[in-house]
């Protein structure tokens, strides 16, 4: 793709991405993304085929982006969990993103099935960490996976009782992350 | 209101509690919740005012109906997650309208502000047990509260990973069970 296209490809996803994040699937209006990123409709469909094609596009890319920011480590989920609380402050959008997904298209089941590339080696690493005594045994990796990520999102965009905000007082989010790391550590931690 | 009334409102109130969770708040359809219900749609007006007022009706109820089905009990923050787990496979309706609710209205904050008459004897009653030593100490807890339904929640209608159905086998649900009340015994109670 020639250097023009691919910077009008990227206006494009951080537009769908932040529509999509705000209104969700359904919700999202393609006349707003094309004239928030300067490029036509035409264009867009060209590219992605649909509205859906298009949270396809945007939901694979944030997923990817969270796994380089936020490495997941299985030996030591307590600091994985609250360096995913300190990314839900500054990029809320993928779990927003998620929600939705999960909400509008996957009410059952596996909200990354078709993305396997990214769980199965995070489920390889616990059972690893498992064997080696630096996870509680006697619980599935993938739930060790969903629990963790379940605390993680105790103050996340997602949650059912209280989301943290980037405005909240320090004192607040040390209260969040300390708890955070504690339960993390108790739960799953031997 | 006369006994006929009375009906027709709580047939709209059921009708309204399924199109909100299927759809959301700006999804949902005031033709499709009159249809279904039978009650005209002068009438849901009358009564609710609008849209928004219907699905705050249809909320409020459903949160005073979960604390009646599910009681906390401070005492057994893991047999209550459980308990949560439970309700969510025979009525995930009010997990769904509480994060159509956080993605539509309330992104940061307390999802429930404004029902601290459901809340505060839960905090206190975690209060009390952490100073009779049966809850972890050393954690706010208002802090304990969201961990135990961010526990509960981790595979519920939802979760960020996988979210379970009435339609999963037994042994998954045991399997699910087993490791919530192991985590939340092991990250809550001393």
């Amino acid at each position: 793709m020639p250097r023009d296209g691919e910077q009008s490809r990227r206006r494009l996803l951080d537009a769908a991405a932040a529509e999509f994040a705000a209104h969700g699937i359904a919700g999202a209006r393609v006349d707003r993304i094309a004239a928030a990123s300067g490029v036509n409709k035409a264009q867009m469909y060209g590219w992605f085929g649909s509205k859906d094609g298009l949270f396809d596009a945007v939901f694979d890319e944030q997923l990817h982006r969270i796994v380089d920011t936020v490495p997941f480590d299985a030996y030591d989920l307590p600091g994985y969990a609250v360096a995913l609380y300190d990314s839900y402050l500054t990029a809320p959008e993928l779990v927003r993103l998620t929600s939705w997904n999960r909400l509008e298209r996957v009410p059952t089941g596996d909200v990354l099935a078709g993305h396997t590339e990214l769980s199965q080696p995070k489920l390889d690493a616990v059972a690893r960490a498992q064997r080696e005594g630096r996870v509680v045994d006697g619980v599935h990796p993938g739930d060790v996976y969903s629990l963790v990520i379940a605390l993680a999102g105790t103050w996340s965009p997602g949650s059912l009782t209280s989301t943290a905000s980037a405005a909240d007082d320090e004192a607040d989010h040390e209260r969040r992350r300390a708890a955070l790391r504690l339960a993390v550590q108790r739960a799953l931690v031997p």
